[in-house]
């Protein structure tokens, strides 16, 4: 018999039907038993009375998988009206040893360690399935908006032969017997794609051998960027960052049910300095930590009613050296950050396109030309202004949800401690 | 003024308008310059004969970027009905190398070498376009197809602590100053994730550390991976890749123009023994070579008009530990492949499900079980039969193009000598 889903019991009253999934939980009462089953869309309840039927739940356990074959019968104590009456059991898979924790309570009483220890337990439980859907959706709306704005999706090379793009926080691989690196971010690509698409999107895994053990970092991240040609500078690329954003949080809300923090039609912008003193900075603080970013996200929250504020404008130094300066001052970037909730989950910026800019840009900060050569092969043949952005698509499910740590938005995080499961 | 694509020119017939792009060929003729501007949609024609126009048009370089600023002019002779008359250039971005190879004529002279060594200047052809225009829309199509029926998707690690899957292809790491390796598939995460959303997808890169210097291989790839659970066998999944292979001819079809061929209801389905009996294998010979994959291709395209076929029930020696035997023969396995054009794009089958499976069968292959322990943790609490496919992202495209290298259709190709750009 063809299997339904939970959700389609409804649909099905006073007629005999399959289900099938994991054993949520067993109520052993005195006169009667309860086999709640688990499937992908939710819970059905089904009610044992038989000698026989009780006699082989009784000897199951939680988590084994089944197919029970009954009959829908409408009951107003059932929880949605409806209840599976007369069961057979089929067992497809036999659970033999305890579970390391349950799963049918609402919150997970196991310690974050020990969830991740058993990913694949821990992840079937409602809130962290839920986080893993939050993440499919958001990356769903940004490949959706992104691609009705005719940006192109792309992939590029995870493995590279240099470690330009930020030094020490790379990971090494043995390349065919030869040194290679794992990518920190598509960024050069994204940006020689420019010349080809004019705008190009990617969905991928980026890495970072940063030995920062915090709850905002990973070694492998899930980086969404973007990267769009012939902009006036960076407003614009903030303008289309802006309406992705919209639909990637409408896209959270239709598809997963969560509630998602308006998108203003403007984001508040601040610029640099004037971001360190809302923040409390003292007088010649140079940098944006963490605690000053928290303190922005109130004030964008309090006088501007918005989960989300740009800060623009970071100091040169700050930024990479691919990064467009100001023309009005020089000292200043074209580069910006999107806070939300106060946790920085985007960088973006407008991005140096000629040649002699970048030989310039290399050469001052002691750079030698050669590992770069792939990269400004580009800038030779004729590149248009341009920037983009990459969201950090662990923060922004953390954020949205309310949570403290990226791994728990994670399914099989990668951390200075942790390369299993 | 607001910048204007190639495409939407007759729509401003007799207006003055500003399109960017690159210079692609100039035309210097003794009374009158044209200047083609390619832009992400197509090329404009611009009509030069001021002479200061004329000169600065002389000094300027193909691939240079130009926004030009001219009046929309209809006219017979021009591509497309419509010319740009008295134009005003403004350089963006000035060329001053000459360029290794052309790029307006109708393919590319440069050797592929070549062509992957300029990669930034090689992928403006429209030809090396196409390829990743269409390699964009098949992983779209994928997404679609499998959203539809409500596969989730995922983000799996592409670094993991064992090299498990097949021992010696296998890219090595530092990890922290502990060894790791680059994923080969998601093949265990996803079958793991079957635990928690039933049934779940990939696109993302993979890794093969094979010395293999083939027209088929690539050190990485794109991978469009499936699992679901709750099958019967593996003809459940063969129907559901069957299916989601229809969605992305169809959106290949739609998004770019490109002929697809036609997704039979009902794609052939030849076990292995017949297979190599009608690639004309002699007696005995145990696997399926690439001269018999294009012979059974053949054979498809002849007697059932389909560029696909399955080859189904491999032996279970030629497949990895975690194949599902057939139960009426368990020397074959629930495996299949699919060829396309005679190439083998997609690998697949029923997987086992019960943990005490897995330990017989890692141990009849004289494995240990401990680097497979945060593995087999996901089936010590409940799986149900399940099975997937893995796609070849290069190789569907290479086949469906025509071409003869999968580094054809790839933006930036690693294999064994290659690693930049």
């Amino acid at each position: 018999m063809q299997r339904i889903l939970s959700t389609q019991l409804a649909e099905h009253a006073h007629e005999t039907v399959t289900i099938a999934g994991w054993i949520h939980r067993r109520r052993l009462l005195k006169s009667v038993a309860f086999l709640i089953v688990r499937d992908a869309e939710g819970l059905s309840q089904v009610v044992v009375e038989a000698p026989e039927t009780r006699a082989q739940l009784e000897a199951l356990t939680e988590e084994s998988v089944v197919e029970v074959t009954a009959t829908v019968t409408p009951s107003e104590q059932a929880p949605g009206g409806i209840e599976l009456t007369g069961p057979r059991i089929h067992v497809l898979s036999r659970v033999d040893v305890p579970l390391p924790f349950e799963l049918h309570r609402p919150a997970l009483s196991a310690s974050l360690p020990t969830q991740l220890d058993h990913a694949a337990l821990a992840l079937r439980h409602p809130r962290r399935r839920l986080a893993l859907q939050v993440a499919a959706a958001a990356a769903a709306g940004f490949r959706t908006a992104l691609t009705a704005q005719r940006f192109v999706e792309i992939h590029t090379p995870k493995i590279v032969g240099s470690s330009t793009e930020s030094g020490a926080d790379v990971f090494a691989i043995d390349y065919f017997g030869r040194p290679g690196y794992l990518a920190q971010s598509p960024q050069f690509y994204k940006q020689l794609m420019v010349g080809v698409f004019e705008r190009v999107f990617e969905v991928g895994p980026v890495f970072r051998a940063e030995p920062s053990d915090t709850a905002r970092h990973l070694a492998q991240y899930t980086s969404l960027d973007a990267e769009m040609g012939f902009v006036a500078d960076h407003r614009d690329v903030m303008a289309t960052l802006t309406s992705t954003l919209r639909v990637m949080m409408a896209t959270i809300a239709e598809s997963v049910g969560v509630e998602t923090p308006k998108v203003p039609s403007e984001i508040p912008a601040v610029p640099f300095a004037e971001a360190l003193r809302i923040a409390g900075a003292p007088a010649g603080e140079g940098d944006m930590t963490p605690a000053y970013e928290r303190a922005l996200g109130e004030w964008a929250r309090r006088e501007h009613d918005s989960a989300f504020v740009y800060v623009t404008g970071y100091p040169m130094r700050k930024r990479p050296f691919y990064t467009h300066p100001d023309p009005a001052d020089p000292a200043y970037s074209n580069g910006f950050d999107l806070l939300f909730g106060g946790l920085e989950i985007v960088t973006g910026g407008q991005r140096l396109h000629r040649y002699e800019d970048y030989v310039t840009a290399l050469t001052a900060a002691g750079e030698p030309l050669e590992p770069y050569a792939g990269y400004l092969d580009g800038f030779r043949y004729g590149m248009p202004p341009h920037g983009g952005w990459a969201i950090g698509l662990e923060r922004l499910v953390t954020r949205l949800l309310g949570l403290a740590n990226v791994r728990e938005v994670t399914a099989f995080p990668r951390d200075l401690h942790r390369i299993a499961p």
